[in-house]
């Protein structure tokens, strides 16, 4: 089990070629600072009294946005921990990636 | 139809009874403030090249409570805005709802 | 309370005017027999060995028939029981369908 | 791209070690025959004219159990598809879980 605070090992040599992990990171976290925008914008809908179905329209537009930043993250885990990986190493990642799939989809 | 930037009129009389509406609002306001912390902590964790999959677990958690966020919003409009309505004006709403709820929904 | 095996009562006054709740369930029972269709097809293409990836398409398929069918059944209960309903039974009603939401959006 | 209509190729030297597609596939195939069975049940209950909150928790039950063979088919194409593939269609197969995921997931 990879511990939570160790960060992770430098790209492998079994990452698919020509991917880039730091490309990578820089698009999920520019993402992720649209998405604490959008997050503090529904924040001033709310407190101004906004209509309620035009506050959800924003909610269900930082659900999506945050939907790519999970996709990206299972993209960057399978190229870069799952591929890359020894056979053993590589079952345990997997295993971990369904289990985190399980909670995306959400229902159980 | 609501236009998008008219400040919902106050909480009617058609509203249920022991309903707080500034209440509710306070609850949800709360909520998004938890939610921009989360999406903040998310932005830490991705900077440091933590584990995808523990970054996975935290975004899971931030929409889950942005749809507890959603389903008060829900639980607002239904009560406040369709139910304290004249017969015609309540059709209208409940019809934004029923498309508000498709996009929560997600797919079509 | 509504008990679990009773029919519901017929279409009451309080429902929208122009609303017809046995061609809804006509619709609904239509859309029903095409997410079957779907289901042992699917079946078949499983048996058949084709390639998952078509698979799951048809199961997202089958999944976006289902989100349409309690979609509809959402937009039934507002208008014919909620709506409909003495101030009382509303609420109730308007609960248990807050509750189906929860259970619907998926994540907790 | 692999074509629609042909059935996949025996499970090759790759895949994980003990892990059986016959007996995956088995298990999928009483998962489908069982939502099946669930959405004629909900037929049943909408053609008796049972309370749509009811009806709706048992679509709820149906989309979940179309979730877990979803989340089947997912573990069937990464452990067999994708690890168990030379670099080159590792890469296509792994693009087309992508596409698929992200219609799961639902959101765009």
């Amino acid at each position: 089990m990879t511990t939570s605070d160790t960060p992770i090992e430098p790209p492998d040599a079994g990452a698919a070629p020509g991917y880039d992990v730091a490309e990578s990171t820089a698009a999920i976290l520019r993402r992720l600072r649209r998405v604490e925008g959008q997050v503090r914008g529904i924040q001033g809908m709310v407190a101004d009294g906004r209509y309620c179905i035009d506050v959800l329209q924003q909610v269900s537009a930082a659900q999506a946005a945050l939907d790519k930043v999970a996709l990206a993250l299972v993209d960057d885990h399978t190229r870069h921990c799952v591929l890359g990986a020894d056979p053993e190493t590589r079952e345990e990642r997997h295993a971990e990636l369904m289990t985190a799939l399980a909670r995306m989809v959400g229902r159980r």
